[in-house]
């Protein structure tokens, strides 16, 4: 019988994040005066103790045991070895999905989240701000903060809070308060509403409000949370790749291929990052995190230094770049609308380490509905970006008749995406392609900005 | 550490059903003349290979091995220990809930989909038509078919297609045809349809055009699919309960109370039966079916012999039945809205056996956000219904002091409900109530119908 589910038992389950900052170097973030940002700058915004995980370059981090404890309601996530697919594909390639969709928020997110929500609380924090685009952050957040008994508040892209009313009914089910955004509850969305009343709302706004909301708060009590790009955030989701390395031990394969959908990067991250240090210690792999061509950062932005938010309340951070003020088009994978990409990510990247890739918005639906039919879940909007390139990769094995083995995340189900699917199959799922005019245009806003330094880890 | 998630590895699950006709009697099922209606008048309507499992009385029967394949893609389902629901409620009970919502469609509804799926293919047939009211039900068999390359048409409920767009879309993602009903497709639609074009729709005129749609197909190759109520679809289901039995044991736990909400009663019995069969051999064990308040069938309705659908095209079947021409207070547990009951629960429930329980809307919603703020997922409508139940018996346990063992099945998530929570929060969420004199007079359809016997198993 074919073993499809390749499980861990609790004891199995790993007990520390892996920490990629003890093997790479990073430019540090900085101010719009070129000047290195301290931890103390940090602290009206984030515990001390995140601050310190943020900087930190040991290489394993012990996991605390409440946070194991919240994991265990749906950890370690099932290996999928996805025989129906391959067979549907003629592949001699394997391909196995990490199947982070398991989680009561649907996704990977909750794997930061909790971690966040655990480390606020025992600093003595009582309530977290965040944003949210398309709302599985939001959830996620809203979730974890329910198990530690935190307050929460979620600033939602207006757009998307009109779009998809259930996402802030999910986060209200958890006790969580949602809040289209640009609101007139902070000076950065009532500059916005002032300008342009009708504005559909972007992550970076939405960024920049929830900043606010957090450090304007005077009972000293509340905190800011962000669920991508941060160091910390991807120290977290490590979780998926070390788990993710036991089960293909137990399946007896290592992967060829490892595969990710790379928005902010965290998901990407959390898989690949622990493959990554074996492939510095000398295995052969293949990395790639498999960006939207409608927000092409990783693949067709270059590596500056930005701000992760419109209104740039964060300090400068060392990525590949859209600029800070790009409104991505509205592609349906709002987890992969965000203008710039984790510095880690970016990093590898400009070292050749691992290598982007891009895929169309219609390519990743037809690859998520031929996944939906031989695999059974129907995969989220940004999932399917990854399986897009899993397809491809699988094609190529074919081709070269080679039996690769190809590993990727399964990041989230699409049963709040079901709006997309519908547009899908009338045909009205548009392909948004950026011209390089488009591109240029949107990268002046960081012309006279300090630049990163081209770095070598090893 | 505690442990949250009581599993099964595959070489652990149960490789065969339980048939509970092996251990009681059963009213058989006749025509209106009153004369039992053999096999053979059921060939147009069902594959021979499940009339026979329909009328079987062998105890165990085997899983076939494809069959077993498709449930390894999400089964053993995990046996959930709900500490953080236990610690809310200060209650000395411990709480075992079995997660059924883990399957692609998100509900146990592919327990028996997939097995269907199967047997009508092993026949022959190429397509299968069934209906569906909320889509659980029609969303799994869509899932199904697509597994065994059947095609696959649903009638779905109109107001619940209207309401629930989302439905529609999750079968065309897995390859379905979903048509709204009545429909101008089969004759019992169109005779609904001129009386009344606006009608909302309801279960019992979807099963009519189902059933038409299936046996009208002049190929020979069509058949028809229903989701709970007849025996076949409740042995498939056992499989929930016989795992649960062998992680109970795991957890070195067994049940003083076992609960599951009750529509057709396939849920319930899934979990509840191998319970059962334990109870007539000695086990004391409380068994609960719980039941909506607007729509009371076994703690309200009584033994009688009735028709599963509106038009008459089913046989009659000795249920606890409102009237087949009684439609349900539109409560969102769609699947818990049917006027009937499966004939085996109805049996244990007038000897005695079991005994039913019913809830009212806004007490279910209140304990399926009680759980989703302590255990994570939210829960469907209809689960909400057991977990209402859950909560009342962990409340007495506390009462009386005692360390009560609870069983429950937790029947699907409520990802594609949150209109429901979302009129809960706002207070628009109605409880409705029948009144004696409306019960009266939706039983008067039967009046003149034979009368079931009152049987004794033992």
């Amino acid at each position: 019988m074919k073993k499809r589910n390749i499980t861990l038992s609790y004891e199995e389950m790993p007990k520390q994040w892996y920490n990629i900052l003890a093997d790479i170097k990073l430019n540090p973030p900085i101010g719009r005066d070129g000047k290195p940002v301290g931890p103390d700058s940090l602290a009206p915004v984030f515990p001390m103790n995140l601050i310190e995980q943020e900087v930190s370059s040991q290489r394993w981090i012990d996991i605390p045991a409440e946070v194991l404890d919240i994991y265990s309601m749906w950890r370690a996530t099932p290996l999928i070895r996805a025989y129906n697919l391959e067979k549907a594909l003629g592949t001699p390639a394997k391909i196995y999905l990490k199947n982070e969709s398991v989680s009561p928020a649907g996704s990977h997110k909750p794997n930061t989240a909790v971690a966040q929500a655990y480390y606020n609380k025992a600093f003595g924090i009582k309530k977290l701000v965040t944003e949210t685009g398309a709302g599985q952050w939001g959830s996620a957040l809203a979730f974890a903060t329910s198990q530690f008994g935190l307050e929460c508040k979620v600033f939602m892209v207006r757009i998307s809070f009109d779009q998809k009313p259930h996402r802030k009914t999910l986060m209200q089910a958890w006790g969580a308060e949602c809040i289209p955004s640009p609101s007139k509850l902070t000076n950065a969305g009532r500059q916005v509403l002032d300008k342009y009343p009708d504005t559909p709302g972007s992550l970076g706004i939405a960024i920049s409000e929830a900043v606010e909301a957090a450090v304007s708060d005077q009972s000293g009590e509340t905190r800011y949370s962000l669920g991508s790009v941060l160091n910390h955030v991807i120290l977290h989701q490590t979780i998926i790749g070390l788990e993710a390395k036991k089960q293909m031990e137990k399946a007896g394969d290592y992967p060829d291929i490892v595969i990710g959908c790379a928005g902010g990067g965290s998901n990407f991250a959390g898989l690949a990052f622990p493959f990554v240090y074996d492939k510095m210690n000398g295995k052969k792999i293949e990395i790639y995190p498999v960006e939207p061509a409608a927000c092409p950062s990783l693949t067709k932005a270059p590596f500056v230094y930005d701000h992760g938010d419109v209104a740039g309340y964060t300090p400068l951070l060392p990525m590949h770049s859209l600029g800070h003020a790009f409104i991505p088009p509205p592609i349906h994978a709002g987890g992969l609308r965000y203008h710039g990409m984790a510095p880690t990510v970016c990093q590898l990247v400009d070292e050749g380490i691992i290598e982007a890739k891009a895929v169309k918005q219609s390519e990743a639906f037809k690859a998520g509905v031929l996944w939906a039919r031989t695999e059974g879940i129907v995969p989220a909007p940004e999932t399917n970006h990854a399986l897009a390139q899993v397809v491809a990769e699988a094609k190529k094995a074919k081709e070269e008749g080679k039996e690769k083995v190809i590993l990727a995340n399964f990041s989230g189900h699409g049963m709040l995406d079901l709006n997309a699917y519908e547009k899908y199959f009338s045909e009205e799922l548009s392909d948004f392609a950026l011209s390089d005019e488009e591109i240029e245009e949107s990268e002046k806003i960081f012309k006279d900005y300090p630049k990163p330094q081209h770095l070598k880890s090893r």
